[in-house]
C-alpha cells in the first residue's frame, strides 16, 4: 500500500523530493521539559492517549464511560477503550494518523482494533523500555529539525536555555503565546498580570506599563531564539480607542472592574496591535489562529478545566475586522510576517484572497494562510485549504504543515501532509494542468512547501 | 447500469449488505389518514404532483405557468408540463429520484420526457387502478418498517390509533413537532393556543399553564408511541430570562401584544428549554433544523399559503446559540438524545465539530448531525455532510437517511442515499483509505447507517 | 494536450458543440473607446499586464517591487518579474489562462519562466505589430459577437454611438452601472451628483429629482442598446424608510451631511428598489454582485487609486436582505430579470436556492446565478458555482460565462468555462448520472448555456 499515492507522478514526487525531508514543526504543545529531561513513558497509553483531546472526543463520541478516557481507569483499560473506538472512525483522521504512528514507530501495520489489541499494546510498552524511544529518540526516529513550543510570556525558559547549552541536534525554540494578556474578561486576569510583574520587574499599573512589562518578556524570548508568536482567537476583535480611553479602561481592567463587552473587544484590539508592532520590529513572525468557541460543555470544564475537549469551531464574522487589522499595521508600515489560521472552513476562500491584499516586496510569501488545523487537519481540510490557497494565492511560497503536537508520536502528520500534498500535484501534472517541461519547478515547489519555504520564512 | 457503483467494493456493498434492508424513515410528511384509509390514486400527478413544492420550484424555474403547477389544470397538462421540466433537471436530484421512483413503483427505464410523457402517463395511471398500488401497497413494496409521521401537539392522533389497532404490517408513529408553540409572533399565535388548551384539557394563562398543557400532550403522544420530536427554527434562539421575566413576557403574548424582537428570541428559547427536558424526561430523540428563512415571497405565499416553495436557505451565525442551548440541557444533565441538522451547507463542519462537545457514556452517538436534508438532499449535499460528519465525528455511529417525504413513491430516495453512501466507503476501501483486514466492520457499518443505528438509536 | 477533457463524451461536448460558439460577454471592463478608436498595443506588457490587477496581486505575493507592478519600470522589466511570478502560480487560475493566452493569440505552446520570457516577449511584441492584434483584430480572432461594456449613467456613450454607426461586426452595447449613485458616503457625492444634474439636465434637490434625473439617463441608455443593469454591493442594504424620511434624507445628503450607518443602508435600499422598477419597466436584465469589501488597504490605495487590487472577498450575512429586496419588487411584478452573484463561495448554496423562490413564467430562469466570478473565476470556483446551481436549479437555464475582462485578450477564459462545462457533463453522461437516450437534450443543454441562453436572456 502506498497511502493516498496512485498516481506514478504522485509517488515520484513524495517518495524522491518530500519523503525524506526533515521536519520543522513551527507549532506544538509538546513540553520542552520533557525534551530537556529526555522524558521516557511507561505505556503506549501513556504516550499516545494522556493528552490527546481528539481521542478523547472520539471515545466520548463512541459512549466510552469518562473514566476510561481521563479518569482513573488502567492504562490496559484505556487503551482497550481506545482499540474498541478507533475501528469506529473510519475517515476520520484519527485512524490513518493512527496507522501511521503504529507503523512508523513501532513497525505495526496490523489494524488496531479488540482483537489486535492486547498483542499491540505489549509489543508498544516493551519497545517503549528502549532508550530509543524516549522524547529525543522519537524526535530524532521522525527526523525532526526544529520544534517550536508555545509559551506564555511569563515563562522561565529554562528548559529552552538548558537545551540550548547542551547543543541537543534538534532545535528546541521557545514562541511567544501571549493569549492570556489578551483575557482581560478571565476570572484569574489580575493573577495573570500580577505573574507578569513578577516575570518583567515591572509594576503594571497602566496600559503604558503593562505594554512596557511585554516588550521586556519579548525582548527575553528573542534572546532565548523565538521566532514566532501564536495568538488564538475566538473573534478577532474591532472598535477604535483613543490613547487616553485605553488608557483609562486598562486602569478600570487592572482595578478588577469588567468591561462592557465592546469595550473588552476594543482594549484587546489596542493590545494585539502592539504585540504585533512589536513581532513587527524583532522581525518575527506572527501566527493569529481565529474562529473557535472555547470551553462550550460548562459542566464537563468545570470537571475538566480548559483543553480537555470542548472547544469548537464558531461561525462568527471575521473578514472585516481581519483586513482592518491588518490595515492598522500596514498604514505604517509595521506589518509582521503573518500567518491567517481560520478554524471554521467556511471562510477558506476569504482568508486565502486576503494574503495579497497586504503582501509587499520585503519577503514573497510575506502573509501566509496557515496549514489546515486542528478539527480541519485531515485529508479534506487539508485539500480544501490547499485548494483556496492555490486557487487565490501563490501556492508555491505556501510554508507548509505544523502539527500542534501533544504527542511525541504525532509527527507523522507531517506524513500524512507530504502524501496529500504530492498526490494532489501529482495529479494535476498527470491531467496537463500542470505543463510538461516544468518538472523541475514543481519538484522545487514540493521541497519548498515540505521544508524550505518555511525555513527561510522564519529565517532559520 | 448499476447508478453510482462504479467501485466493485461499492456494488459488494450495496448489493449485499444495504440494498435488502428495510427502511426506518424517522420523519416524514405522509398523512397517516392516507395510511388509515389505504388512500387510492386517480393518477400519478395526484400521487406525484400534489403536493411537492420541490417538483413546483422546478417547474417555476423553467418557466411553466403556476395554473400547470398548483392551479386548476387538468391531471395530465400538469404531467406533461412535469414531464417539459424534468430534461431540464440534469444534476437536480429531482432527476435522478424521478427515475428510481418509475423504475422502482413502475418498472418503467424510459426517461420521461416529452416525447415519452404520454405513454409513461398513461401506464402509470392504468398500474395505479391495482390494489397495490395503495398508500399502504406503497409502503410495502418499498420495504418501509417503520415511518414517522410529523404531528402538531394539539392533534388528535386518531389516525395513528386506528393503524395501532389495526396492527398494520407497518409501524406508522406519530412524531412531536410543536413548531407552532415557538410562533409567538404569528398573527394565528392566540387560536392555537385555544387549540392547545381545549387539547390538553388546560386554561392557558401563565407560562406555567403553558408548559403543563404541552406536558398533557407530551405524554398523550408518548402513550400513542412517539420516540421523536422535530423543530424547525429558522435561527437558534438566544438570550436569558429569569422565571420571573419569563412568567411577565408570557402575559404579555397571550393578551395579544406583540414582544420585542430581543424577548421573542429569549421567550423561544425558555420554551425550548422546557420542551428539551420533557423530551429527555422520556427518552426520545430530539431533531432540531435551523438555518431556513420561512415564507419569503409575499405575493406568492398570499395566493397559496406556507410550504409552497418559498421557504429557503438563510445564512444566520447559529454555532454560539446551538453551543449554548446544548450547555443549558448538558449542565444539569438533561439534554436528550439530539440531532442537528442544518439547511445551509457552510455550516457543515461547525456543526460535525459540535456533537463531540456534548457526547456522554449515555449512549454511543447521543448526539447526532442529520442527514443532508431539504435542499441538501442531493448528490453533493449528502457526500458534504458525509465528509464532514466523518472527519470530525464518528461516522459509524450515523443514523442515517430521513426523507421527510411527502409522497408514497418518495422512498427510492433511500436507495439512493445507500449507494452514494456505498459508492463512498467502497471508494475508499479500494484506494487503501480503510484497510484490508477491516472488511466485516466496514460491512456492520453499512448495515448500522443504512438500518441498525437508528433502531437503536430510537429503541424501535 | 486536451485540456481538461478527459472523457470521450466531454471531447465531444466541447469540440462539436461548445468550442465553435461565437461569444456573448454580458459584462466586461473594457474601455469602448479602445474599440471605436481599434487600439494598437505596443507591447505585450500594455496589452496584458497594464490594467489587471489580478495580476498585480500574485507579483505581489511573489515578493515583487511595486515599482515593477503599477511604477515606472519599463515593459520589458515588468514582463520579466510577471515570467518569474508565473511559475510559482500553479493552480492558480492565472496560469492557465495565461497558457490559453498565449496560444490562441500569439501560437506560442511553451510554458513562459524565466528562460522563455525573452523569446516569449519579442515575439508577442512583433506579432503585436500587425494590424490583426488591434482591439478589434483581437476581438474577431476570438468569435466576440456581443460585448457589454461597464458604464457609468453620466456617461455619454459617444464610442458607442460611433461603433453603432459604423456597423462593425462586433456588437458593443453599453451597460448600466449605477454604483456611485449608492456611494453616499463617498466624498466625492455631491461631486457626482453635479455631473448627473449636468447630464441629464435636471436639478437634483429631492430624492424626487434624483430619481427623475436617473430616469433621463436610463432612458438615455436603453436608446443606446443597453439591455442590462450591474451593480456591485458590498453587502445587500436592508431598512425601510417612508416616503417622508426618504426625502428629508435625501435632502440631508444632497446638504453634504453624513448619514448614520443605518440611514444610510436604507437609502441604499430606496434608491436601489427605484434603479430595479425601470429595469423592469424597460425589460432590462439587472445583475447584482455582492460580498465585496473594498480597498482594504488604506497606504496602497491611497498610492494607487481604487480598482488596484485591494478589494477583497467579505463574510457579511445576506441572505434575508436579499430574499427582502426581491420580495419587494416581486409584490407588485416589478421584478425584473435578476441575475444573483456573490463573491464569497460560501454562499453559493442559499444563492442557488434564493432563485426559484422568485421564478415566474415571464422567462425561463428569469432568476439567474451569476457564473463564478473575479476571485471565484476559477476551475473549482467555477465548478463549486455549477455544482450549487445545478443541484438547487434548472442548469440548462444557465445563461453561463461573463468575462468581466480588462484586457483584449482575457476572451479564452469562455474557452476554460467551456471546458470545465463539457468536462463535468461528459462525465456524469459517463456515469450514467445522465442517462442514455437524451444525447440530443444534453447537446442542445451545452449550446445553450455556451451562448443560446444569454442570447435569448437579453434579447439579442
Amino acid at each position: 500500500m502506498d497511502l493516498l499515492l496512485h498516481a506514478p507522478t504522485s509517488r515520484h514526487l513524495y517518495h524522491d523530493i518530500a519523503e525524506n525531508l526533515p521536519i520543522i514543526d513551527y507549532q506544538c504543545h509538546l513540553s520542552p521539559r520533557d525534551v530537556a529531561l529526555d522524558r521516557r513513558f511507561r505505556s503506549i497509553t501513556e504516550l499516545w492517549l494522556e493528552n490527546d483531546p481528539l481521542k478523547w472526543r472520539a471515545m466520548r463520541s463512541n459512549g466510552v464511560d469518562e473514566r476510561y478516557i481521563t479518569g482513573d481507569a488502567s492504562d490496559w483499560e484505556k487503551f482497550e477503550k481506545w482499540a474498541e473506538t478507533l475501528p469506529y472512525a473510519f475517515r476520520n483522521p484519527l485512524y490513518n494518523w493512527s496507522r501511521l504512528e503504529l507503523s512508523s514507530a513501532f513497525d505495526i501495520t496490523e489494524p488496531l482494533n479488540p482483537r489486535s489489541a492486547r498483542k499491540i499494546y505489549d509489543r508498544c510498552n516493551e519497545m517503549l523500555q528502549s532508550p530509543e524511544m524516549s522524547a529525543r529518540g522519537l524526535l530524532q526516529l521522525f527526523n525532526v529539525e526544529t520544534l517550536c513550543t508555545t509559551d506564555d510570556p511569563v515563562d522561565t525558559l529554562e528548559w529552552h536555555s538548558l537545551l540550548k547549552k547542551e547543543d541537543y541536534d534538534v532545535c528546541v525554540l521557545p514562541s511567544w503565546a501571549p493569549d492570556k494578556v489578551l483575557g482581560l474578561d478571565a476570572p484569574d486576569y489580575l493573577a495573570y498580570i500580577g505573574r507578569l510583574e513578577r516575570a518583567s520587574g515591572l509594576k503594571i499599573t497602566s496600559y503604558e506599563s503593562l505594554i512596557q512589562a511585554l516588550q521586556v518578556r519579548h525582548d527575553f524570548f528573542a534572546k532565548h531564539g523565538c521566532v514566532i508568536s501564536h495568538l488564538s482567537l475566538g473573534e478577532v476583535p474591532q472598535g477604535k480607542l483613543s490613547p487616553r480611553e485605553c488608557d483609562k479602561l486598562s486602569r478600570h481592567v487592572l482595578d478588577g472592574d469588567p468591561l462592557l463587552k465592546d469595550n473588552l473587544q476594543k482594549m484587546q484590539l489596542a493590545i494585539l496591535v502592539d504585540l504585533a508592532r512589536m513581532n513587527h520590529a524583532k522581525g518575527w513572525a506572527q501566527q493569529i489562529h481565529f474562529g473557535t468557541l472555547f470551553n462550550v460543555n460548562t459542566r464537563m470544564c468545570r470537571l475538566l478545566g480548559p483543553g480537555t475537549g470542548f472547544d469548537t469551531i464558531g461561525d462568527g464574522r471575521n473578514a472585516r475586522a481581519m483586513a482592518h487589522f491588518l490595515d492598522i499595521l500596514d498604514r505604517d508600515q509595521r506589518l509582521a510576517k503573518t500567518i491567517l489560521s481560520n478554524l471554521n472552513p467556511a471562510d477558506n476562500t476569504w482568508v486565502a484572497a486576503m494574503l495579497a491584499n497586504f503582501q509587499d516586496s520585503t519577503i514573497p510569501g510575506k502573509i501566509q494562510m496557515g496549514t489546515a488545523w486542528w478539527y480541519n487537519n485531515n485529508f479534506l481540510g487539508m485539500q480544501a485549504q490547499m485548494n483556496a490557497l492555490s486557487t487565490q494565492g501563490l501556492f508555491s511560497r505556501f510554508i507548509g504543515m505544523v502539527t500542534n503536537a501533544r504527542s511525541f508520536i504525532s509527527f507523522p502528520r507531517h506524513e500524512y501532509f507530504r502524501r496529500i500534498l504530492c498526490r494532489m500535484i501529482g495529479s494535476d501534472v498527470e491531467a496537463g494542468v500542470i505543463p510538461l517541461g516544468e518538472e523541475e519547478r514543481v519538484e522545487q515547489m514540493i521541497a519548498d512547501i515540505s521544508y524550505y519555504n518555511v525555513k527561510r520564512y522564519l529565517g532559520l
